[in-house]
């Protein structure tokens, strides 16, 4: 049908989306079309600004539009406790999820020498002025349990030891609600060898 | 975390999509301004420009951004058949899964006097100054089995009887590859009463 079309030019630019196909696409820019112009205007107004404007942290490398994004800014915040995530959607979801009231900092990948992304390239050289400031606490790792992101932990790890500053690993093991029968065994491993005192009647 | 600023605005922005929730506008959001601002770029000039652009076709009412649609300006197609449809969707869909090379007319809804949608809002009159020509040899009522749908096309085709015209309606059953089993009983009801006579050894 219309495919060379201004229609079918618009289904195609939302196939770019994640985890949408033709289909999903042409349902999008219908429905858009038909019942929900002004929300469209919106959203493709808000695109291009937020493409425009849309930058890095100057201290924590995640997304912001201003040179030092919120959590930054945020006095209130413990700025002696730095959560590590791999992207600026990992910390999005780790300040939703918890109550952590720290600062993050967003590597932007994981150390993978060959495909040439070395220290400098997550920023650590940034993390380590930071960590020399002596103004840091604690640094948490909460990097992804993948091989590379196991290896950037560690080596963030002995950073944060050769300036004194005591580093954690977030937990690993079976997710809650999770049933051991249909956990697999590497993560079974972990949560056997990661296994924690109850405190209740030990004190 | 930054849910007042541009990032939590653009979030939000793209929850008007159908299907989308805060979780996936998220996975969305961050995807495009970290990997692909390039196509998000053409997503959002696309679609100001598609608003800005697409009306409906003088003819046939489909959304188009010309004063007639690629349809309706194809001289090759045959514009003695009309495929009456209740949306510009469903015409795509239509022309995408079958080999007809006629014209659709676009209702925009279906004949519902309790709502106020009473033949003209359906475009019908314009059907109407068509089927008056004389040039139409058939409509094939494709609106959907709803009740109004149904109703719809029972109207429709007492205008085209009118005007002596032949239409048809698609066919309701069971669905290609469908069980028995696992169809509804209205469907199986009308896949009985539609039953067509083997043509093979008849002749």
């Amino acid at each position: 049908m219309h495919k060379k079309g201004l229609l079918g030019q618009l289904i195609q630019s939302f196939c770019c989306l994640p985890g949408v196909g033709p289909k999903t696409a042409q349902r999008m820019v219908f429905q858009l079309l038909q019942r929900d112009r002004n929300s469209a205007k919106a959203l493709a107004e808000t695109l291009l600004q937020a493409i425009k404007e849309i930058g890095y942290c100057q201290q924590c490398r995640t997304l912001t539009e201003y040179s030092l994004c919120e959590i930054c800014a945020d006095k209130s915040r413990d700025d002696s406790t730095i959560c590590i995530v791999e992207s600026p959607a990992d910390a999005w979801i780790v300040d939703q999820a918890t109550a952590f009231k720290g600062h993050y900092f967003v590597l932007h990948g994981r150390l993978s020498p060959l495909d040439g992304i070395g220290p400098d390239e997550l920023g650590l050289n940034i993390l380590e002025q930071r960590l020399a400031s002596g103004n840091i606490k604690e640094l948490i790792l909460a990097t992804n349990s993948t091989v590379e992101g196991e290896a950037t932990a560690y080596f963030i790890g002995e950073l944060a030891a050769k300036h004194h500053v005591q580093a954690s690993r977030i937990a690993h093991g079976v997710p809650m609600g999770g049933e051991l029968e249909f956990t697999d065994s590497s993560t079974l491993l972990h949560a056997f060898n990661g296994r924690r005192n109850l405190d209740t009647n030990v004190a």
